[in-house]
């Protein structure tokens, strides 16, 4: 089964809100096997929200509005549906009585546009909204499924997983299982090249890649009767990719990479300090996103001037007259400066040029040293980011998560 | 002139990721008087991204794609668009040029799937992508304009702005100007109440509250022929807003918090320093985050546990036995510490408890001291946020950063 959805509200074309529902009806209808070929978004209009409603009906058997169910002149998403289907407009008692009842425990009067809402197609059922008065609407029509949920997503969401999903799941034969594999350190060309035979034989599973901001997600994605039997189809996949670019594999779905590395310090026990200068404090702030990283995390020095360099971290004057602030050396210094004057385990360090300004031909802008030390040995690797200031920062900070993960993999 | 958006990635469709961009595009094309009509996501399918393009060409005279502009099998947008027109792919020798020094600079080999991205259809002209190795494509085809911008919004939005807006906004009769006005520590409802008959009364500008992450906004829009009538037209009613609540006003438009503050130092040479707990070197990396910062940004310590709070700020260990490292006596002597030790004008700290363990009756999680300390003074506030824990780490910082801004404009 196809499915789309269709968000109503000129707030949207206006760009004043992000059309978030499309995502959540996206990634639930997805759990239960059926497709979302399409998202569209229109406004308040009723000629552009028929026309938009007729290709709909062409080419999708489930069609899912949001939006446009709301007490005022502007809503017209019932309206327009209605009039396109010939159905007329018949009051829902339920609804009423719910509406009434809302405006009563409020102690308000209801106005009479908030009749407006207790109307629903001919034919139709309403569907419950226990966050706010608009009810939804579950219509089927010419063999077509056609479902208008309101437009704020802390009403639409509860709606949708609580009586839309359960309604279509019954229809869906199917259970789609995916299993997202990240990446780091491979280009998403060379990535692909190595697994491309892989992408072309398989139908189900599927793999598909995509590119984030320096990480490479490969999506495994397989289609069954049940979950059990999705997720060992996923296996064989799974297996022969990490065979072929498991060096570069560090972790699935949603799970971050500050998030892995403040698991790795936690449970190993390892104590961390961090010495940062161009990426300005925001590898301390992304670890110190995570609850619990107080048990390992000691300090973190943004040194961000020479003088502070050498007063806090004994960075040698020399090492920044003859190598520069920007070099493996004053990296080095940096982190087994961190890790000896607050006597933790690990001790890290950046430094760079973050630019617009500051970049030579021999340092340019994105040029960066991070070093890593331990008791035993002291490691410093070299960067060169492209992007602005910010991409820059945040490419070097998690460089340098993925290089204490390495470490801690090799060490630990 | 009509536009629309076209996002074109399946991961969009299986709700991995929200379409982001469309919001971006529509605001940037709002501001200079093109009106968007429709946003679509479709999937990396040939056939279905053909009849999306294909119901855009009848209906909108401007369509801006996104995504489907990688180096992979996968993406389609400009083989789609250059098959659906019937016009070939060309190679662009300056993208190539590009592409090519990309890989040469890291040592790192160009695959052939590269090559794919320096095609271009005949006739259209590369947009220079300075963030990645997909350049964009403007082409204009029967009187219809036909953009194309990669996926990820780090790289579509610079080349949104300085490259597609510049050139539509010559092709716009209209003008809409906007100002946005910015407030913090007053919230949404009592500013609404304080300016709604304002907000009634105006048809052209009009005014429009909107509420972010601790603070509120209101936009005034005015249309016009030409951008000094319009900005005229808004000087008034900005006015008469500042009259009622000018107190809790402090900047305009996308101007950031952190933007405001930095000017503020470096104009008048006012050093800093920062010593950090709860928020984890996070208004250090935003302080950061703006060029130049480094004339008067000295350092920063992000003392997490309470050894380095005594070693490197020097506060002192009856303090925290006493009063708790969350605490106004701990915040103004991390304040004064960081100041003595680094030698700046100012020093600026924060401690408290992000959460979501940590938190007791008397000391609630979201409860944040910030010092500021100069020459003559050390004063303490209190604050109290709601939220988790990374909601509490921002609002902590942001209220750092408008106390430095208060505390700037009485000193200075």
């Amino acid at each position: 089964m196809k499915a789309e959805t269709i968000a109503v509200g000129s707030e949207l074309l206006l760009g004043q809100i992000s059309n978030t529902n499309a995502q959540i009806i996206s990634k639930a209808l997805q759990k239960i096997g059926i497709d979302v070929f399409y998202h569209t978004c229109v406004g308040d209009n009723e000629e552009r929200i028929k026309q938009v409603f007729k290709i709909a009906m062409e080419r999708s058997d489930i069609i899912i509005f949001t939006g446009g169910l709301g007490p005022t002149m502007d809503d017209l998403t019932k309206e327009t549906v209605a009039s396109f289907l010939n159905l007329p407009l018949v009051l829902d008692e339920s609804s009423l009585k719910k509406i009434k009842s809302y405006f009563d425990k409020r102690g308000r009067t209801m106005t009479q546009n908030n009749y407006k809402q207790a109307l629903i197609p001919e034919g139709s059922e309403p569907i419950m909204n226990k966050n706010g008065t608009a009810p939804g609407v579950l219509l089927k029509f010419c063999g077509k499924i056609i479902i208008m949920l309101p437009g704020p997503p802390f009403e639409m969401e509860p709606m949708l997983m609580e009586s839309v999903i359960p309604y279509l799941s019954k229809l869906s034969q199917k259970t789609i299982f995916s299993r997202v594999l990240k990446f780091y350190g491979i280009g998403e060309s060379l990535l692909e090249e190595k697994i491309k035979d892989l992408i072309i034989i398989q139908s189900n599973p599927t793999i598909a890649p995509l590119a984030k901001m320096g990480e490479v997600t490969l999506r495994i994605t397989a289609k069954a009767q049940d979950l059990e039997t999705a997720e060992k189809m996923i296996q064989p996949i799974e297996k022969e990719i990490k065979d072929r670019v498991g060096e570069y594999f560090y972790g699935y779905d949603e799970e971050r990479i500050e998030e892995i590395v403040a698991k790795m310090l936690i449970s190993s026990k390892t104590t961390i300090s961090i010495a940062e200068s161009c990426t300005g404090g925001l590898l301390a702030h992304k670890l110190t996103d995570i609850p619990g990283i107080s048990d390992v995390f000691d300090r973190c020095i943004v040194s961000y001037s020479n003088k502070s360099k050498q007063e806090l971290l004994r960075v040698k004057a020399e090492t920044i007259e003859k190598h520069g602030a920007v070099s493996e050396k004053a990296a080095a210094e940096m982190a087994e400066g961190i890790r000896i004057l607050s006597g933790t385990d690990i001790g890290v360090s950046i430094t760079g040029i973050a630019g617009p300004g500051g970049g030579t031909q021999e340092k340019p802008v994105g040029l960066v040293y991070i070093g890593f030390a331990d008791l035993r040995n002291t490691i410093v690797e070299e960067y060169l980011f492209n992007g602005c200031r910010d991409v820059i920062k945040h490419r070097a900070a998690n460089a340098a998560l993925h290089m204490i993960r390495r470490m801690l993999e090799t060490t630990g």
